[in-house]
């Protein structure tokens, strides 16, 4: 199969989340069964993360969105931790503290980006600043509607730079949102995860769906594309 | 007399360097006789940054270019001094350290950018990647002749998030340059500033020039317009 058709955004197209099916699932009847092709997979991760570090003259650059409990985590831990931590860098994006949040929004990203041979990986990225952003009109809509530009500037320049950049939205329904919630309540190890903040930000899931159909349509491009990940099943 | 539009560079015009009269000096007779005007300016440029710093909303980028010795330091001190240090930050760009040179050639610039209410002071900029840099081949030109638009890029998002930019060429002929080197050579104070590779770059004055022709001519924008400022008499 052929992922990189299948999940990616072709740059221009208008992107409908509703018609992207979050619960999709290859052959794979169980976690255990999809084991051994987690494990090929992560290999080839591993071996030309290991040449580009050896050749130290381009740098790759991952950015992870997606809801909350879509599985941002889990996907670094599992999947990104089948890379040399030597050669890596994670950065995760919470609220700007008050020096980043006076600088222009793509500071405090630019800052994180990867160095030679180096792999960054962004948990939250400079999506944020037109996702949430613009969800809670955190700036004026004349401010955040100039910002896919930006971005599309922002990353043009890191690629001609040397920098490949990926993009992956973590798809996952309302419903399976929920179940999650709950399993962090239930969970004693993994209660610290949940807080009212994920509820209150529920009746917000459209207003998000279209910020998302937004940013991913306007800034999947040849070299930094988007990629819509279903992301029901672990 | 108008300055500003005396010496800015409109955007999109065609810069030629040997028109500018770089011994070009007001009415003044000397020095002593100009610092009544110099005072006033002073005070003109105090007196808003105390609002800026106040208000906490807007940035100032000042980026400063210039042969060898053609006065960056002086003006600094001098006529950029007249600032409150306090909301002020000067950076030096010289040759980039591993780490800078492991990452885009913005990233170092953009980390250091103004923050809301500061004066950000550029002691040579960006710019160097498409003077120095080009003059000495030390990238392919397939690499910094897409660097002008880069810095556009760049430039405009900062804009939109709130700076004012102002880029200035202290614009010297090769004669005073050659003076000036003496004068280091004689003054013991001052010895520490001539080096050998000073000298050395003296031969490529005419590539310079076109260089700096085709930076500030691509680079002039009306959000960060260039000003060529003769600066034979200090």
């Amino acid at each position: 199969m052929n992922y990189v058709k299948q999940f990616g955004v072709k740059p221009g197209s208008k992107v409908d989340l509703a018609k992207v099916a979050a619960s999709f699932s290859k052959v794979h009847e169980s976690h255990e069964h999809a084991l051994p092709e987690i494990e090929q997979y992560s290999q080839k991760l591993h071996d030309p993360q290991y040449l580009m570090y050896a050749e130290d003259k381009r740098w790759l650059l991952i950015c992870l969105q997606g809801r909350d409990a879509a599985g941002k985590d889990g996907t670094i831990n599992r999947v990104l931790g089948a890379m040399n931590p030597q050669g890596c860098t994670v950065t995760g994006f919470k609220v700007p503290s008050k020096d980043e949040a006076d600088h222009d929004f793509l500071w405090r990203y630019h800052r994180q980006t990867s160095a030679k041979g180096q792999v960054a990986i962004f948990n939250r990225s400079h999506y944020e600043d037109v996702l949430v952003v613009r969800v809670h009109d955190l700036v004026p809509k004349e401010v955040w509607s100039k910002r896919s530009a930006q971005i599309n500037d922002f990353e043009k320049t890191l690629a001609d730079n040397g920098t490949h950049i990926l993009k992956f939205d973590l798809h996952i329904d309302p419903e399976e949102q929920l179940e999650r919630f709950k399993q962090r309540i239930d969970d004693p190890a993994r209660h610290w995860k949940i807080s009212d903040g994920d509820y209150a930000e529920r009746p917000f899931w459209d207003v998000y769906t279209q910020a998302f159909e937004d940013a991913i349509g306007k800034c999947s491009t040849e070299h930094a594309p988007w990629f819509v990940i279903p992301s029901n099943h672990k």
